[in-house]
């Protein structure tokens, strides 16, 4: 480990060299999603497990929200969960993703209730929540900053998917483009948030850290994907299962 | 959901029906491992993330133990970290795994630092640890249920990896042979207790949850390393490889 800290381009350079070497948009299974390359089935078994992960965001956000210690970092922390959330009635994140679900012909009951969803999904998740309440807050800020390679996997995603499955229409994707703005907004506090407060070598390695733990979660995430609805295709007992 | 409880034979049947659907031992992966269909690489990949659920055992049981609301029953628990720590003299499990991968040629560090296992192991793992904190006591005990259905999974273990592989030996599989004693006897304090104190039909369910719940976290690791390891065999960024 170096002794000497980065400068904050340096630790931005970092940071962005995580993301290009372990984001999730190098995963087969995006690869796939997106290519076109997998079934009805195949991408309603992506959408019911990632709603999971869309569904605990807000709690993901409101565990940091509640230890946030100024009325101006809870403030730009709470619009990202009125950006899932809604306001009553411009649909949140949330509702949209629903929306997906509903789209390509899931039961709500059966997303929503989380009974079909993968046990693996589960535990991704579930770290996600538990490491923004158990890490510094400089930690868990910066593990929201796989938002800096979002808005290119949610490019890759919309254009790849509406080009090849005649089952997706830009209304069962509206998830998409919302954050293709709330993204980016997100990053500019995060990451100068980040860049301001992570001075130390000590800092700087858990920021990376965390930013590492995030590509993790998510790679992860897809892996179970994978296994269980492409190669070798074998959902754990209990899970989502192609209709015989 | 019935209205009426189980008797607890009843209650005692339906867990074990849990385990014929759903532990681990009949996942692919243990299959191949008991079956001598994996190379020494994918038996160390299989040992290495394995340590990890291994090392946690303590953390879950003192997480528990920490809760536990009486003398008899924390001695009752507090042998079980007793178990996997040693006493300074006779070593625990956890020091008897470390033999494991210390035969299977594994550098020491490589596997204590964690540096090489897979994130969708640590998210399992961590699972477990949690859900002892954050259920209840009676949810918390009937996790540890699995262990019916142990000695059967460890004998098969045992007796199919020294049939045939030859880098394993009696000595480095160490760990299991008190297994096959501590696990009994630690189910039946387990087991009575379960069906002594989960009367209504609500904590019925609970515990029946709590099973499952168990089984998927041992079935997830499995998933994990056949993933990354066996078929399509690609290990997330950053976790153990095959040597080059």
């Amino acid at each position: 480990m170096s002794r000497t800290p980065l400068s904050p381009d340096a630790l931005e350079a970092a940071l962005r060299a995580i993301g290009a070497e372990r984001y999730h948009i190098l995963h087969p299974f995006h690869r796939l999603l997106h290519d076109g390359k997998l079934d009805r089935f195949q991408v309603q078994a992506w959408a019911l497990n990632r709603y999971y992960y869309q569904a605990s965001i807000p709690a993901k956000d409101a565990t940091l929200l509640a230890r946030l210690p100024d009325p101006g970092m809870r403030r730009e922390w709470r619009r990202r969960i009125e950006d899932h959330d809604g306001d009553g009635s411009a649909p949140g994140g949330v509702e949209r993703w629903l929306a997906l679900t509903d789209g390509l012909g899931l039961d709500r009951d059966d997303v929503t209730s989380l009974r079909l969803m993968l046990p693996a999904t589960r535990f991704a998740v579930d770290a996600y929540v538990h490491f923004v309440r158990d890490r510094s807050i400089l930690e868990a800020i910066a593990s929201s900053l796989t938002e800096m390679f979002s808005p290119e996997i949610i490019s890759e995603r919309v254009a790849g998917m509406l080009r090849h499955y005649d089952f997706v229409s830009p209304e069962t994707l509206a998830y998409f483009t919302p954050r293709l703005t709330q993204a980016p907004r997100d990053v500019d506090f995060a990451l100068d948030h980040v860049r301001e407060h992570a001075r130390t070598v000590a800092e700087q390695q858990a920021v990376l850290g965390a930013l590492r733990f995030k590509c993790d979660l998510l790679w992860a995430q897809l892996d179970a994907l994978h296994h269980a609805y492409v190669t070798p295709g074998l959902p754990p007992p209990g899970a989502f299962r192609r209709p015989s």
